[in-house]
């Protein structure tokens, strides 16, 4: 399957969450067998001879690609949740939003030291939630080899600003607007 | 990797998320490579001739699980989400808790009449939300062919509800309490 094919399984929302915003709806993808077939099997192509261990997932779209991208690495999952959903004792980080901040928090045995983690979400806009999960998972120790999106909007910048960090990113579809 | 292997790698937190209640953690075993690897291989073995054509997984911890045996089946995948997440027209249900009420939601166009769809989730408890996410999919026409859990809670009675609905339950580790 093509660059084209799988761009034409995104669904274009307009104006959600609110007017003016055009959402890139990633379940048409998913549904499709083909289309989610092909997503998984070029990360898990692209990462197969990295020695990545573990697969962090962001919550909760994150975790569909990155239990999905483990299984075939044969690595481990590691989730990346909102406030207060993790069982055991975490990590938490802060991040700023528009209006507002929100927080990730991570288990703080998710990773070892030194351990090799791929970051995965479904799509990067800001960056922000992603700096904050490479941040908390750098703090536990981990090396974050890559940051890798199924939908980039390059028009936000999200992939200067984790760039920076010194995690590399990597996407599989830039979609115009935000 | 055996049952027991499997079973130890899940960790019990007492008292989570109230005093009395012993919380199956599965963590522990989702960021473990092997043991993540046996849990997805075990089922796409399953359901590899089934003919399945979309895994449907419960948000958040399903969404870990779904997304993996779908791609390993070579199926599309399908969210329920909780209320308000979905960006497209949903099917909505709600359904009891303990103490008030709780809706799950689904793309109206998540799946095709007559579409063979394997639910899965983490585990299993009384049922509810399982047994509601399984009356949204039927709703829309689909063949729900089996419900797929990694824990089950027997004394909580799950299986009997979801099967009293017609769709099969499998489990692969049942454990005591609730």
């Amino acid at each position: 399957m093509n660059d084209d094919a799988l761009r034409n399984l995104i669904r274009t929302i307009p104006d959600y969450p609110k007017p003016g915003i055009l959402f890139r709806d990633i379940t048409t993808l998913l549904k499709d067998g083909d289309g989610w077939g092909e997503v998984v099997d070029r990360l898990v192509t692209r990462y197969g001879r990295s020695g990545i261990t573990a697969v962090a997932g962001i919550e909760a779209r994150g975790f569909i690609l990155g239990g999905a991208v483990a299984a075939g690495l044969g690595a481990g999952f590691i989730p990346i949740r909102k406030r207060g959903k993790l069982p055991a004792a975490v990590e938490s980080l802060d991040y700023q939003l528009e209006y507002g901040s929100d927080r990730v928090e991570v288990h703080r045995d998710a990773v070892d030291a030194g351990q090799r983690v791929l970051l995965v979400d479904d799509l990067i806009a800001t960056g922000g939630t992603a700096v904050a999960a490479r941040d908390l998972l750098r703090g536990l120790g981990a090396v974050v080899v890559e940051a890798a999106f199924v939908i980039e909007l390059p028009a936000l910048s999200g992939r200067v600003r984790l760039e920076a960090t010194g995690t590399p990113v990597h996407s599989l579809l830039a979609f115009d607007g935000h």
